[in-house]
């Protein structure tokens, strides 16, 4: 579908052995070893598989090891966020954004105010989704577990 | 400063009382028992005090209560969302856009794939900020915990 | 047509095949048992379809109906909100933005005033058009019924 | 505050008369035999109100009317469209747009298989809010009943 | 060319033929009974022309109408607007622009000073051009006709 | 009111002798011996009146004449063009937008086919609005009458 | 190259057979008795060879001149302003563009205190580029030689 | 007047200074031996009087040359290119972009052509206007006379 | 002037004291044992100083060190990146966007090759400039000295 | 991939070559006595290769040297600057993006103190990378070395 049309052939060629194969991203980062939100994301080209990763998800769904590395292998590196829109429209997506929109002064008053002049890293980050069953409706907990960058002097 | 020219002037006379009086958010979110980036939140226009929170906190900054209460109590709703640009430019909310930008599309697919068709609710959501200390340096976890909603059909 | 390039190709056989087989959305909603604009939603891919409704649909249009499943089923979900330009310059359309541009902060107020700090839902709504019949013009009358949803606080 | 600067002074007035007085638009809108979403309107400049109206007001709301007659009376047009900027960014009226971004196709496509070619009108337009009580939530239902236009050929 | 890449592809065919019969579109104006202006903006998608118009024109100019009344005839509708970018660099197109940009509040006050508060509308509106000649150089007369709406009030 | 900030402080002392002594633009012309939009124009500082139509300007509306001529005379040149943000946002000039957007193409076409590779003038261009009666609603007919421009070659 | 994606392909094949025959546009202007700004322009649909030109051309380069005329003859009119982005970024562009930001304001002054209110026409205009050399470094003299036109009044 | 509210208050006094005493650019730049465009550029902001041509400056328009040179002597440098918001809009500065937007390409081909890859320089570049008198009309004749810069390989 | 209208007041006043002393930032730089780049940032508020480095800098300036770090001391911290408008129009800050621009994906292209997966950190970064004279015209050398961050993986 | 799909489609099978034969930048650039950065640019179509140059690297990448000459060669000129949007979202590319929103007024700043009223040259200007070994982790260290031109005057 659209907002994906920019991905490297490979990457839609992993998404519809995917679905082909009926697997869940969870399915998948459990046989790679990794967490599914980081796996999705290496899906839509936005993070990097070694190779070694790449060969494991290629025999997984059935796809040739040897094109994946020829194509995003060692010598590619991820060219990342160009996949959202901003403001996203989706809403989905754009309750991510609306969360920085209102809280995203708090959100920095309370790092500065905690950590000192700096920022959390989204480079050294891991981004994790669980689901917390409620009888009110089940709840979404994203977490953003970032290093803190305390701001060079020279 | 410049991004809070908008703001009500009672939230300006809060920012003022809260460095005269060298009072951090978590001072203030323990005197009113509520969350330190809610209060943060509060203070920003972001989110609406009760009359009664209202009250608590003039009496702790030392200003007057019922200004406060005429001006941002009952009769006031906060207008969300127009503090922050976008792209934002400060280096801390860019890197939360970044998360969005980088990880929003995998975060879409995991929460669909888990809970079905529908959105983390930034209504009915809370964020909460932890460090996490790392001899490596120290990490900032920041979390969003929001009701999942699913698409009405008709 | 350009703006609908977007849709998976399902979507656009369905679009055809109404077309060939002269069928009104109004038609079409009867026999699935749905709302005419919740139908043309999903037909534009604003919506998602149960596997037993795409059956349905598919027989009715005569299209292959394992390719709608295996296109836009269970491992599908919507990426809603790409199909209108903002400014919208479709009069049809145009006129919707319109009636937020000048009546949008109205409709707050009045939300606010009669339920409090919250929202009324996009995601639990419904929205329905009906033809009032007038000699000085036909009415249209549309109608979005949402939940309200108050603020957290925390 | 903020997305209101641009309102002629007299409708500050108006708003702080309404405050320090405790009145609902709903109050407002029974005393001058209007509803409550098309004074708000007026409130925020996005209507106009005849003479009368206007010295009905003034007398309710204890401001002079002479001045509002000066200012805002047959002289003055309204200016409509100013207020929300696009895309909306507080979450009441990011909820609108989003009903237009998710469903405004949808609702083009309903309007012109039921009609014709042509627009609901949002000049000849009445909005309307209720409120529908419902032990799983209250709804807000909120209503455009526009008239229909064909587009003129010549 | 560019702009026009967005046209139902009939309309791509008619453009053709146009320029292969050597037909300007006043003579297609005449030989269908409507204005020149109309004709060109049914040609680029912004107007709809009736099934027995589409054959009279598919005769004329040598394309099959059976095509046309398949692919832009009852079940299609215009999505217009979208072939001007704004501001628009065509220089023709530009000056309209201009005129807007540069009398538009004049138009609007005079509007409004003769007329009431309302709009003039655009639907059923009639455009013309004329040529009047001029030794110092010729001068082109554009006319909108259009219809006074004001505003309703609830 | 906001969209006008901008204009010469003398611009606005026009305006409110203009409300003062309630005079529609077309009484101000007549006593100028212009057309009312242009005298609308350059009260919106989009037209430059000569010393002599400042005077008399000045003396009618009962303003310092000599204030008029340091500020806005011979020294001053209009600054063209910054009143209307586009897309428009005010019905009204909404409109006249909406009719290049829809039929500028069209009005393109017929400029070109009727005079050759050239443009409308709209500097040497008169704009006028007449008032046309109608039972069924009066009508607006705006004019424009610019001067045709071939393009150069070298 | 993508900026000149939306060229008529009869454009493109002009550029292909110049750069086979390695002429320069200096080469091809003196050909057609024509200054090579202008010719460039005319490359890239910038402006309208007559069809005499578009012959002697065609025959130049060794393209069809049947072809030449039947697409880009008298037929068709340039869609002018389209090949340039805005602010350009390509450095060349940018440079000129650099020139107005940097330099408009003092032209607009100049031009308004030399010649009164009025334009320097851009249709009645030609463009030129001399070389000057020079042992510090070669000096681009770039000329527009445009017709004034004062503003019309009525 | 509100471009150039952003300008130095002393280039304020500068502009109502030559208003008072009746002088045009053209006369102050022959009193400090420069060309009228520059100064008009430096009145604007945007180039740098040295210290002495200040003084000059200020003894000609009868104005504090102290103050002038604590403002805007050698401690201050201009912030070029504020002025103009793009696309422009007004008239005579527009005419500037659309010179760039359509004849941009074939500037930068010729210049290419002429002398290799490179630019023509904005900082070693002087700008001048010239009146040609001609019956048909009078010629705005504008150079620019830039140094050409080679591209730097390493 | 403009781009720094929304500086900490304070900031203002080390600017305006700066030139009343006649200091220039390598001057002050040295006093306060740092980078004359970072200084300089400090001054447009795009980093922070310690309580030490106000007071040195207070006493330096002759302004009050009470102020200052009341101001902008321990209970403030930047909000980073609102000063340049972007595209930058004043030349000497276009250059360096102009680098980006051009040079951009190269310096990805080696970065990715000479490290991996990961970025040059702008916080952990030290900017500096030095002046290597040249008989060919003094040349600028800039340099970014930042910490390399490899991606995490989870 | 996408952000490259508007290059030469001889650049795109220089990199497949490159990739192909597993050559880095490093490595090219030493066979063509060039630096990396440059030739990386150079991929990218923002500097031109020599016909030498060109003919040396088909030969090392194994590639035709005569279409690569036909294609890129003399006839052709970079068209810089397209291959980046602004603000760049990739967080490598981003991270210079920060380096002058955060640093640039203070470069300019700088620049401007120590040499005067001028820009530095991005076209006379050399940029290179490199590698600082650092327990710490490792450094990146980017360089601009950039002519300073000074403004003209006239």
């Amino acid at each position: 579908v659209a907002p994906f049309a920019n991905l490297p052939s490979m990457n839609n060629l992993f998404f519809q052995a995917k679905a082909r194969k009926g697997l869940s991203f969870e399915a998948i980062a459990k046989h790679l070893g990794k967490d599914e939100v980081w796996v999705a994301a290496a899906f839509y080209g936005q993070a990097k598989f070694t190779e070694e990763e790449l060969k494991k998800l290629s025999d997984l769904l059935g796809v040739s090891s040897s094109s994946a590395v020829a194509q995003i292998g060692d010598n590619w590196f991820p060219y990342r966020g160009t996949l959202v829109e901003f403001p996203p429209r989706d809403p989905v997506i754009y309750r991510l954004f609306e969360g920085i929109s209102v809280y995203g002064t708090a959100i920095k008053a309370i790092i500065n105010e905690k950590f000192g002049d700096g920022i959390m890293s989204l480079i050294d980050c891991k981004v994790t989704i669980d689901k917390k069953e409620n009888p009110k409706g089940d709840r979404v907990i994203l977490t953003f577990d970032g290093k803190f960058l305390p701001y060079a002097k020279w």
